[in-house]
């Protein structure tokens, strides 16, 4: 059955092969985006290492090479408040997708002005969809791209469930009562923390209007293209190698083409979650057909299909391409090393098959960063952010380890540059 | 020993006693407020029962009571982040208050407008106090006025702990961990879901760059004024009437003073947290005066003094004025009925001496509502924001009960409109 769906950041790494994808599917997609990531490609001096083209190129040559429509609105969902509300009322959208957000931890590090651009970008962006969804009256599934990052609590031994945790308090009158209660949140970042912060925004919006919300607790995206935008050279997806928005599979990957060492922060004892760029797509599909119902609680599924440690990843890389690998200072306040157990039953009983590292695909993106290597600019492959003034001054201990007598951060599941 | 402390909101019900209460005690107060608060009386149409002074003659006033100054800067903390962090720098404080927050429930859920101002308001205000203080580098100790209203699973027999609830879970090899996690949020409006979004920020905060934080969970402050506000007529705080800013008891009593019935929303079986005005500026100066140890986590307290069922209080005026009870259908989406145990021991371990409602100080408030009462505008006393669709629409089943067959929200601690 054919949706009108709006895809909230359409225009990004995750939102520019959705909407084709669903757009294939028969879907009436619209697009809405403030070009806001290209326009963050213009402030950290680097960009896409694929050659992507304009808003208008990328719709012209999919309505020619598919023979569909995808109207594309410029609109700033966190400050635009009137016209996302317009688009709404006008055009009735069965679903929304929200991707509005922007979605690097080193980014948000950066300097004040980024971790407040990130906090009022993002909160003021989830709170707006929700506020127009419930002033039109409609009955909008909106489907959100959440992270692992949300998650903190895992590492003792503890399967990580999808979204909701099962705990057991003790009344006054001794007695133990079991609850189910929304995963406690342990963000690793500015940008992690935001995200914890909508979780709050769809249990309350779900609970008060009975809005139909489905969040997606995301692992680190690798890969780069999907079938569609394989489909002519002018729809080809972002790839990103850049200290703050590459992430660690595919800037390692990016780093072997050019002959740089593979940079792992700290041990690179850090475990993280993995998923396809093509699982990706097919997910945000699957949770689309399986709304939740209205009064339901939030539906939380974890949109991740393998874990590994990071220094595992670099051997892999290595191991393929030959390149060193160099242990450098960790810019994050986390565990050197940590666990990660996750369940994803749900994607999995909905039909998800699973596009794993060992299934022949890190082929394509060492192609693609193999293609378009001459053009990346080396410099900007370091992270430069980092988490604490600590960490900016070079003190001792730094970087990875904590200062002698300090707290150490708890273990959590941070995920990596998602 | 005397401290510069900043009083962020220091305009409002809570924040003018409090910062003569600090100026009186010899701490160098400086009040930093963008004056919202009588902007919004001016968008009600409504005002302060009691005639409050512009901010100028406030301070001239304290100034000849007192001989003690208290520079006063115009500063929307959410939006003029730059000048915030100029004042941190310039007179480099020891500790910030945080009031500088929209606190009425009832205006946030009016429209769209007043939820989206609420979020952006309350959340950017947090944010760029917590990002200044880390910019500028000084170990500043943030106290923050958070709200009962953050709490929402204590309804099971349980004792509402401060701030942290030991649960035990299951590991994947069967055994049993026993974690303290924050408190799961579950807020009853737009207002108090601001102020569960709050505490992510001070964890986050208090984790990765050990900002000293105490976040103190209010009840529902009753009376009107203080030693220091009673000094000179000019010093008087607000006596706030209407359905959006009037708190529960005061505007019982004021019903009570006018002849008009004491409105009870719903059952009236709805068990809120209290405190008298005295012992909120006696608890924020016992909170500024033992402050967390920098690296600890936030300090959290719970700033209430009794609980009371809102039928019982509305007796109890009744009992003592004559009054006749109302009941109305209940604007909230909320249980009808619900328990509340409340621990307060750690600021009755640090000396308060709890204000209590059978302790005299009523007759106070019915001397303030009485002696003012030909101010009173009465048809701003009912309460007219709702916080669905449906009881806007006043559909069957709205307002209190629960449509047939809809699903009834989870029962909460849900304060009034703090």
């Amino acid at each position: 059955m054919s949706m009108k769906i709006f895809v909230l950041g359409g225009d990004g790494f995750c939102g520019w092969p959705t909407s084709l994808h669903l757009s294939a599917l028969g879907h009436d997609v619209v697009i809405i985006d403030d070009l806001s990531r290209r326009a963050i490609d213009v402030e950290l001096e680097v960009g896409s290492l694929t050659p992507i083209t304009p808003m208008g190129t990328r719709l012209r040559a999919w309505r020619e090479v598919s023979g569909r429509a995808i109207p594309f609105h410029r609109v700033d969902v966190a400050r635009e408040y009137d016209r996302l509300l317009a688009l709404i009322e006008a055009e009735r959208p069965d679903a929304i997708v929200h991707f509005a957000e922007q979605r690097a931890a080193p980014y948000s590090m950066k300097s004040s002005r980024h971790k407040r651009y990130t906090v009022d970008n993002n909160l003021n962006a989830t709170h707006n969809v929700l506020a127009a969804i419930v002033e039109s009256g409609l009955d909008v599934h909106l489907a959100h791209l959440g992270t692992m990052g949300v998650y903190g609590y895992g590492t003792a031994g503890m399967k990580i469930p999808e979204g909701y945790l099962p705990v057991e308090v003790v009344t006054e009158a001794g007695d133990r009562v079991r609850q189910e209660i929304l995963y406690p949140a342990n963000p690793g970042s500015i940008y992690h923390m935001t995200k914890t912060q909508d979780q709050l925004f769809f249990a309350y919006y779900a609970k008060n209007d009975e809005v139909r919300i489905t969040d997606l607790h995301q692992g680190i995206v690798w890969g780069t293209n999907t079938p569609e935008t394989l489909a002519d050279e002018r729809l080809v997806n972002r790839f990103d190698y850049d200290g703050d928005y590459g992430t660690v599979l595919n800037r390692f990957l990016m780093q072997a083409a050019v002959g740089y060492p593979l940079t792992v922060h700290g041990t690179g004892g850090q475990t993280r979650a993995f998923i396809h760029i093509r699982d990706t797509v097919r997910c945000i599909q699957l949770a689309l057909e399986h709304p939740p119902e209205r009064g339901e609680r939030v539906r939380i599924l974890n949109q991740m299909t393998e874990t590994h440690r990071v220094r595992d990843l670099a051997r892999l890389v290595s191991d393929a391409t030959g390149a060193e690998v160099a242990f450098v200072a960790n810019p994050r306040k986390e565990a050197a090393e940590n666990d990660l157990h996750v369940t994803n039953d749900l994607f999995l009983g909905l039909g998800l098959e699973p596009t794993t590292l060992d299934g022949g695909l890190l082929a394509e993106v060492s192609d693609v960063a193999r293609r378009y290597a001459h053009l990346a600019d080396l410099d900007k492959i370091p992270c430069t952010s980092t988490w604490t003034r600590q960490q900016r001054a070079g003190a001792p201990g730094a970087a990875g380890s904590s200062p002698e007598g300090a707290p150490t951060a708890p273990e959590g599941v941070l995920t990596g540059s998602d």
